[in-house]
């Protein structure tokens, strides 16, 4: 199972609206077929890995990091292909909360003999398959943030100055993490400021271009940002009525809208921003800034993960902070994390953590 | 040498104005003495060792971190207790840059036919010395900054709230650290605000305690600070002609002036403060904040290390920075650090650190 999980890592941030599984088929002690979803969300990992063990299927056990389908998508049911190559048994880590399967697919496993056991490595699965069943289970993207700031949490000098406050090993980090999202957030400013790609480009890396998201009430998205430039879809979240020549300006340059309901102020609310995301099928969304957004999210509660590069260098009070005001008076107010890794990036570090309590509402749990 | 080291490392802070050494005397493949240097500076570590070893240092090896002294200082000199002892043989890590010694204590050695090799793990032992030898060197304190603040920087909430950032096991290190620096500083802004003790509260890890030294141009300190209730020395660093009066009661209190030359601004100059401590004897220097005492002496280039406990929790923006503005504007300006450890300090982090670039003086390079 430890294998088909990092089968299904492989694949994360390629297959959305699908979940990223991985399979591995074993016969008399040996591994005879390994299969992760493709790129896109099809072939299934279970189809992969019978192929690769066809003919050696029968009797054999396979071990699925998420519950098979029993539903005709855009393929046909996974069970049904496992119960055609006649396998003996079949380990399941985790429950689909697809309510087109949720439970009917071991049901239907089981219903033709089949041997099913469920629950192995349930918290890793859960772990891997977070963005997934977030998005299920609460219609909400998993959500991580990446910053990379000094030691001191800044982002930027006070003119401005941002790149590069770390080196290239950590860039190169930072792209790969790009890679493994569905989705690349930023907002406007940022956008204004930067005038980022927000693609991975590192080769062979995403299969599938990542989706780039500009948050973007006020529809300040210039035709000539880079963005236009990467095979990428470009997306623009904004709210409704802003006029229809500049809206269709940007198409013609390649961007798509997401609408997302207007909020008091003009701005885009937080929540109903990553609603209108997971429901375009976006399970896995990394949000780059800047300060404003990274704040707006951290205040309701959204964010579950974040990523953190940071350099061994200072830039003091006067630079620019990595979040706006988290609106903290009292220390208990603070959001927390824990801290699930911590490796060197270049000189830099890449700190990795969970959102484990935060200002905002009890769905805020992390992924 | 190794065991030496760590004997002398043991010794820091208890031993100002003179260095912390170690030395550990072997015969025959075997060690018949230990020591290091006593709190207050004496006796030294050759003498302790001597003693230990007594009747078995005919012919023996004696590895000393630190040349051994040749002057008549509060002790008499250990060239000559070595000699006494018939030692055959001296290995010294680190030639002592004190005027006094400088090479004569070797060479009193050699002269009474003693084998005397040099330079064994001397960068180590410069590590260990560092504050000995910048005080002598270049007649300042080696400095290190220590801070406590959320992954983002803040050692406050904007309303000023900042007790507590970091957990017990923090906390009982950073007495640790107080307790291995001769001197503990912090601003008057800081006293105001915190009426910290400042001192080392381990049983009997600081056997000498701890001096705490408030910068306070202005004489703010009140009479009423809880400084004045621990028995450890309390300095007061100010500027001249302040109201006889005023310095009278605060001297009532226990407080002893330390006197630095005026400032443009009518503050402190940062070099001139820090010249004005090793002039008292101060080699390692703990700076405790503020942010504004913590940005000046960076800006001046003058902090060597940084111990930077970092909780795993946010403020936000709005919250207080632990560094006033350094002045950055381009990163090719900014301070660097060099990470030489990193641990776990209950559920934060003890990032220590060498200030490698600053913007400062170049006499500022890291001990």
């Amino acid at each position: 199972m430890r294998a088909a999980l990092a089968l299904a890592a492989r694949g994360l941030g390629n297959t959305w609206p699908n979940p990223s599984v991985g399979c591995v088929i074993v016969r008399d002690g040996r591994v005879v077929g390994r299969g992760h979803t493709r790129p896109g969300g099809r072939p299934h990992a279970e189809t992969e890995a019978l192929r690769a063990a066809a003919g050696r299927t029968e009797g054999a056990t396979a071990y699925v990091t998420l519950e098979p389908c029993c539903h005709w998508g855009r393929t046909p049911p996974c069970t049904d292909a496992l119960i055609a190559a006649r396998v003996a048994r079949v380990v399941v880590a985790l429950r689909d909360p697809d309510p087109r399967v949720d439970g009917e697919g071991l049901q239907r496993l089981r219903d033709a003999g089949i041997v099913v056991e469920i629950g192995l490595l349930e918290d890793e699965a859960r772990r891997v398959n977070a963005g997934f069943v977030r998005r299920l289970e609460h219609g909400l993207p998993l959500v991580t943030l990446k910053l990379a700031t000094t030691l001191d949490g800044r982002i930027a000098t006070r003119t401005g100055e941002s790149q590069w406050i770390t080196g290239p090993e950590a860039r190169r980090m930072a792209h790969a993490l790009r890679g493994c999202h569905d989705a690349v957030m930023a907002g406007s400013g940022t956008l204004l400021a930067d005038d980022p790609e927000l693609t991975c480009r590192l080769p062979g890396f995403a299969p599938r271009p990542t989706v780039r998201v500009i948050a973007d009430a006020r529809l300040r998205t210039p035709l000539g940002a880079r963005l236009f430039n990467a095979e990428a879809p470009a997306w623009i979240a904004t709210r409704p009525g802003h006029d229809p020549a500049a809206l269709a300006a940007l198409e013609q340059r390649g961007a798509e809208f997401v609408d997302v309901p207007p909020a008091t102020g003009g701005g885009l609310e937080p929540e109903a921003l990553l609603r209108a995301l997971a429901a375009k099928g976006i399970s896995r969304l990394l949000v780059e800034g800047g300060a404003i957004l990274s704040a707006s999210l951290l205040r309701a509660g959204l964010v579950n993960r974040v990523a953190w590069f940071m350099a061994p260098s200072l830039i003091g009070g006067d630079g620019l902070p990595g979040f706006d005001s988290l609106g903290v008076d009292r220390l208990e107010q603070m959001p927390r994390l824990r801290v699930t890794s911590r490796r060197p990036a270049g000189d830099a570090w890449l700190v990795e953590a969970d959102v484990i309590a935060s200002p905002g509402p009890p769905n805020a749990a992390p992924g």
